[in-house]
């Protein structure tokens, strides 16, 4: 496989830019997502989306970042068990550098539109409400921190895919809009769990276009058997591979299984 | 062909996960199901799927589970009988180890929406009505192993497919995320039969994307012959075969062809 | 061609089964139709179906089995003329061995929605008041046989495809369902014919998963010349040959042309 | 390219049959079409439906039929003006053997929908009116033919294709199988003109269904170059070539390229 | 590239048959369009469409013809200055042999819907009046030429895409066959620009169902690159080219690329 | 790769031509575009639209002309500032040559439908208003430029893909049409970004046909690696190279990769 950057040799730019490390997919990204950055996670049932989002967020917390996990299709009890599978201990984090709010309790429910605690969105569908909560943590966060100046806040949705059936889609967009322009100012790195093949394609391109970049991870048929790929499609402010590489879920998480990375 | 483990060397998760083993496919899965899985059984009209439904409640039977089994386009007097075919004897476990209900008799006749008695479902279209008694079921099973610290369940759905005409597809999804949440904390292993090509890929995508695992059964047309193949397209909490495996529906069931498993 | 059988050496259940010979395809079939089922016969315009049908009528009626004949797009003579063509006498057959029911005349006259005789359907759209028909015509043959126990009785329906324009497509499945479930229980074979292409793919494919057979008969296209092919695509209960097997339409009816059968 | 016959070495029914000579494509369908016979004429817009229609009609008139054009979407004036472009002269036949059916002047003047002639059709879309003229002008025909016994009637429509801008689909069916069970008592034979791709294909593939024989026309792209072919994909009660077969048109109409016909 | 006509050689009718030269395509055509002929000339934006037209106007002009050019998306101006660029001075024309309808400037400007001067097209969705006000012009040149016997007229649209957006697609067919029936009567030719694409399939078929003739022009794309290519799909009463031809827009407008030409 | 031009050899209208260089891909243009285009920038997400616009942009300012950018999906500091990045300092220009409408405040905020200021477009679903803004900004930098003879002035749209969630079609139509026309007629140079797969096929022809130019900006999918392509898929009086030519985003932009060039 050809692995070519789609960006000349490192300069200027790349060496201004501020990075997240995931972890994960670093050799494909000159080391990390831009700070400032709204990045889809798209890819078929299965792939291992969700894995790497848990991941990514793991990778985070032991740097030493905050992160808000909004999650709308997984019960905190069982992302954080999940997570454990893997040997990632979430738990310790929690009330601390974790912050996790539950949109599935009540969507699963079908409970009180209002929330009792502060880590509860009591309805997704409220999209303004969840860019509110947002901020209001973004807020607390800081405050928390008052010897840090500008700590780093990361922000990861699993998974963005119930809201397609509860929410008009050009609300969506505004979410979108909204979350880029808050995470645009706050120099914060969002990472949104989608599934490819939901929503007819010029919804996906719709999305594909409002946000900052792109990772899609595919299921590829080869000789009758799937074969795992991951690929940055496309990453404002950095050089990026443009190839598909192979992966694999091993016990520790999502492996690339490229040699030359 | 190649067949090739999703995931690497086995290890510690592998070793901690328990497993239910089908009987059937258990070589593409490391020794069986996780525990605590719901299970999409989806493929072609006439490939074999109640018949693999079937085979592996049998088999939970004589491995002394207990199984729920909720039969939606199949009478109750048809699926016993079409099991002794295969030499599967079902009519010894009812009454004790096996819980057949009926959503079929009532959906066919239009009669009645209340039942007479515990184990006919008057409308299959109340999907929370079945949640209801699958609840009740799984107490009274555990009230009824008074010595057995926490019984092994295992539920069937022989098909989803009916569901689809007289329900919405959201209250669908809704069912199927219940389901899961109470398999995952009951550690019940459920498997539901369901037609592809029945409904638009949107909705099977959204399908694949909430149950745990998949597993596929296709005819594909080579050279002008059906031949019958089956996957496990993806599989939460173990390493499993990618491959399309071929099979055939023999007298004692379905049986793998590939001499490497 | 290979022709593989897609059930393993033949055994008790093979042996179990009761057999109805169509004198057409019983060697993709073992020996003939189980009893007790409903056979979807799928094709192309011109492809023979009606002939396939005629021509299985005539082989019960010299074989000795009570057929009824459900005509839907044909008129009573014209049926029994053009089968004249091929050298079946069915005339002879009336008011004896073959029952003809005429759901052709009152649709295409839309005349008044109730029969004078019993042998016409007034209403094809009423499918409940078909299955009741089905029923009292059953119940009359087994009356005036009374020293046969359990006397074979054939149905043919020439064919569904009207009823797609006039009846909803659930109560179609409906129908099916109800047809079934009494061809079962009185051990009945029934041969439906049906137009592919006229309906949209998933009402095929729910068709296909309702029912217990499928044969298909399709004109390919090979080197700009057409050929026709027919094939079991499935049958509960028997092992069959999953190849399409060319045919000829012949003076004395369809004929395979594969030399190893 | 292959020609075979659909249908085994000629026999008692192709003896049997009574055929009408197209003059065109005889040699694909052992002679000519059967009396008693609604043929769809089928194909690309300038493949030449029409002129097939014309010589069709021409070659009747001189073996001494009685015919009967109803012209749909091109004026009385200008078919037979075009006619007479291939030297075929319809003029001499009128008011004698042809009898031309206006069905254009008032649907494109939308005048009065009724007729003060009986050969203009005040509203095509009124099709039951339609069937009406036909059998009116088959009994004037008959009583003008009072020492031929049955005298021979051949029809053609040129073309369907405006019907299905006015008209429900449904009643256009019932308008195919009136004019079939008419046709088929009368032994006349019809065409019917069509162009394919203007209709969703189930509503051809309904269509070809109802008819009794299918001939297609079509230009096929080869190597950059359109190629004219002609199909008889049908017909009934008589073996014929299932091959496409190339064509000319020339200044005598339309000529086939095979050197083996 | 092989170079079939679809005719045979010439003879009679090719002889009587009056044409108008195109001055661009004439050898794919005998020599020109038959007069009395509504052609349509469908391609890809910016493929050359209304290139060809102003072409075809200019070339008829310096011919002596009388020239009617409808004008619907694209200013009075602008036409005549484009025309310019290629060396071709309509100017000279004006008021004398060329008419120009104005249809752009109302329909843009959603001005009153009645015209100050004939020349301007009130509302080009009244296709009726469009009809009407190309009677009236004709009468005017035939007054206008007293001492020609039935001077030539030719036509021309750009484009009739806009009229798509505004008019039920039944009263453009109406419109065309009115248009048709005219031009035939009156022996004119008139030229139909049209973008591929826009409309659906079926809708494409049936416009080229009533036109005389159909000219192609169309943007391949080989091997990365596109190259652009002519056909006469189809055009009545005379032989013609089949293939595809290249082509070139050149200095002088456009040039066919065929070296046998 | 073949590089031709649409168009023979240079003559006397390309030398008339009014050429406004681009800076990014003038070889494929004979120097640049001609005065008085509208042009359409269609392409994938992340192909790098909007670089390209930027660039464009930035190279106009420092050649002296006047620009106005219609920011409506991006705010005015995020558009200013990713400029930046690639080291085009647009700064420096405002309030001078470079006229930024904001379209992207007002439309994320949902504020008042009025603006405060003349460079906020307080709605952009009012394309006559946008218009409108355009002359009136036209007549200002006019007035501010008494010195110059027709100063010239070029315009970018980034993008237009908000206004298809918000305004019908045929008002975005006829804003082009507008545009165009006042385009043409003030030699103005207009750009306008979209993201293609957003609209149905239909409708993106329809706009291909109203523009002047289309560059198209695409990312194939070569052995796995997405590579990036840049065409020029027709512009009016100029020729053009009209194949894909490759680029790369590099720290000074975006470079074509074609050696020949």
């Amino acid at each position: 496989m050809n692995l070519e950057l789609g960006f000349f040799p490192q300069g200027e730019i790349e060496e201004r830019v501020e990075r997240v490390p995931t972890g994960i997919i670093d050799p494909l990204l000159m080391g990390g997502i831009p700070k400032g950055s709204v990045v889809l996670l798209i890819g078929d049932p299965k792939s291992g989306k969700t894995t790497f989002i848990t991941q990514f967020m793991y990778n985070q917390l032991i740097g030493g970042a905050n992160v808000i996990g909004l999650l709308v299709d997984v019960s905190r009890y069982e992302f954080i068990s999940n997570a454990l599978d893997f040997g990632w201990g979430l738990m310790g984090y929690l009330n601390d550098k974790l912050h996790i709010l539950d949109a599935y309790t009540q969507r699963l429910r079908g409970g009180p539109k209002f929330s009792f605690t502060e880590e509860v969105i009591p309805d997704i569908r409220d999209t303004s409400q969840v860019i509110d909560v947002i901020k209001d943590l973004t807020t607390k966060i800081i405050l928390n921190n008052p010897h840090v100046d500008n700590p780093l806040i990361i922000g990861a949705v699993s998974s963005l895919t119930p809201l397609f059936f509860e929410t008009e889609e050009k609300q969506i967009y505004k979410f979108l809009e909204d979350l880029k322009a808050f995470a645009h100012k706050n120099k914060q790195v969002w990472i949104l769990e989608m599934n490819s093949g939901v929503e007819e394609p010029h919804v996906e391109t719709i999305i594909k276009a409002i946000v900052d970049g792109i990772i899609e991870m595919k299921l590829f048929e080869e000789e009758k058997t799937l074969r795992r790929y991951l690929r940055v499609y496309g990453m404002r402010r950095t050089r990026h591979v443009l190839s598909w590489i192979p992966y694999e879920i091993t016990e520790s998480g999502i492996v690339l299984q490229n040699q030359n990375l």
